[in-house]
């Protein structure tokens, strides 16, 4: 209460006054009540492009809430739980998470759809399923048991397909390949015979500099630039497993019901802009980051997997979807919501993007 | 003034303690204060995808500012002025428009560089243009002389390059072709020997049917279902002239200048949220409708021009734009920080879209 609010009521003769002008002051200051939530982010701090979408969501929440709004952003190094995000937001420690969807398939199986797919729709094809195509209801329909909101949370672009020390011309290339690739892709590729193995980000580049993995993949230019892979690797292959990978902003429902409606639809837009956002800047930063990699190690090729490859990864990839779907009754559902709707967009994506970019390459 | 706070006021016994409060009462009712703007958009009411964004965009605002800041859509059966968006918002008739930045060229010629240009960006590369590579800074520098203030405003997805009654195999076939295609395209055609024609929409059906016209575009299947030319050309020709059409709000600077801070940023927002919801809008719709039209006409053919065509076409292209460059600094400057940018990103999205969606159409 300030000075004026105390001296005004110092003065008040008439109780009933006194009771009225409490009220005033409530309601004044429930709408000048400032929400300070907290924020847990999967990433270090100052990664880039990820660790900028948070900092982007929670300045235009501020800004647009004129401070009643503020979200306080912990990276891994505060919160030491970069896996946790989803655990740490269910149960109330943090109130907003961002990190990625498919980091949850050990503990949610059908959290594995909502990142992207091998073989899947492109950033601007899954966006318009998210948002027109039952992507967020079915979302909704796997993270509301958790007590959890997911909404999308930025865009990588389509990932490259890897950094490899070796050309892949033949499914028999892939046999004993060691290769760093996470979760479902890396499924995919050791039911082909290739293995997959997981190591810490810090020994990525001694490991493929010494030849303990045969290859890697990252994200693409946008981040794989200051990893340095492209002085070590001469082969840099195209996309085939994360056609679209965005990112995550998770919420705890009893946060997001306690915050007033404006406030609801300042959050729920700043997340929605800082996802797009984000996909702005990752296709920019690859084309910048593209094109000095090729300056400075002019060697690197760009390789397509051939055919044969493509079409062995895509049976493996089709094969384990079903033994997901056999298993899971929304799974299914999502499987085929995804399949029906990639069918419909890629039918336009073919005569507009392909057909597009095709004619400027000539 | 309250009932509450002219009972307070009556029983003040202090002068001092009443010029306090009335202190008070001012700073809350500019808190409170609404803000209700005028905005004009060049599309008719309940025009769909087009008008879909200005909905979203006054829907958020509200919601956002808990009510101070009211948007009222005019449309262009209100204000009758539907290519007069700009002057408008110029001289504070309107607050806000939407429309095309192309379409005020006659007016202000380097406008011209701000929808989408032939050859040139596709969507996700011009947004990275604009927020990444210098293109809001652009074009400020050309409306900010006329009191404007410009910013995207939705994108239509590549436009199909229209539909043909002949098939198009030569230079030859361009010759004397009726075509309706308004702009900087029909100068283009114009200068390959077409012979372009601006028609009413209410018209183009049936000067398509009798063949009045050989040819005409129009946006892509987003919005060329409901005008049903695929029920009489037989050929859908893909995209050249305008692959990544971005629609445009303009926004007037004294009533810019008048909102606080907080209101400025929530405007800011929608308007840059409701640009990309309509990317992923128009994405969605022209997915939906080409596989309607294909289902109800499963004879409508999709061309490419060919490549002795296409080279026409952008030499024509280039000559025009040369001969802009020629008479004017700042266009030359655009134009150069657009090539530059369009060689950079498209590296990248060579090997990421173009390789990807190739891949999968194998």
């Amino acid at each position: 209460m300030s000075l004026i609010q105390k001296s005004l009521k110092r003065v008040m003769k008439s109780t009933a006054l006194a009771a009225a002008f409490a009220l005033m002051a409530t309601s004044a200051s429930a709408a000048e009540k400032v929400y300070r939530l907290k924020l847990a982010e999967t990433w270090g701090p100052n990664f880039p492009v990820f660790g900028d979408a948070t900092k982007n969501m929670a300045e235009m929440a501020e800004k647009m809430s004129n401070g009643r709004l503020q979200i306080r952003i912990d990276s891994a190094n505060k919160h030491k739980a970069p896996l946790g995000i989803f655990d740490m937001v269910k149960s109330g420690q943090y109130d907003l998470g961002h990190s990625g969807s498919y980091y949850w398939k050990g503990k949610v199986p059908n959290t594995l759809y909502f990142t992207s797919m091998p073989f899947g729709m492109t950033p601007s094809e899954q966006y318009a399923w998210f948002y027109h195509g039952g992507g967020m209801e079915l979302m909704e329909q796997v993270y509301s048991p958790h007590n959890l909101l997911s909404f999308p949370g930025g865009n990588t672009d389509i990932q490259m397909g890897g950094w490899f020390q070796k050309e892949i011309n033949s499914v028999e290339d892939l046999q004993g390949l060691k290769m760093r690739i996470p979760g479902f892709a890396g499924e995919v590729l050791a039911e082909v015979g290739a293995k997959p193995t997981n190591i810490a980000p810090g020994e990525l580049y001694t490991s493929l500099e010494r030849r303990t993995i045969d290859a890697l993949e990252w994200v693409g230019p946008s981040l794989d630039l200051r990893m340095g892979f492209h002085k070590i690797a001469p082969f840099y292959y195209t996309g085939w497993h994360e056609p679209g990978s965005e990112l995550q902003f998770l919420v705890n429902k009893r946060t997001w019901e306690r915050l007033p409606a404006d406030l609801q639809e300042i959050l729920r837009v700043a997340m929605r802009t800082a996802a797009y956002d984000m996909y702005t800047q990752a296709t920019h930063e690859s084309g910048k980051n593209w094109v000095s990699m090729k300056s400075e190690y002019p060697d690197v090729q760009v390789k397509d997997f051939p055919p044969a490859v493509m079409k062995a990864l895509r049976e493996a990839n089709d094969k384990l979807l079903a033994e997901h779907a056999a298993k899971d009754e929304l799974a299914k559902e999502i499987q085929a919501s995804q399949a029906d709707y990639l069918q419909q967009v890629r039918s336009w994506t073919d005569i507009s993007h392909r057909a597009y970019l095709n004619s400027q390459a000539q």
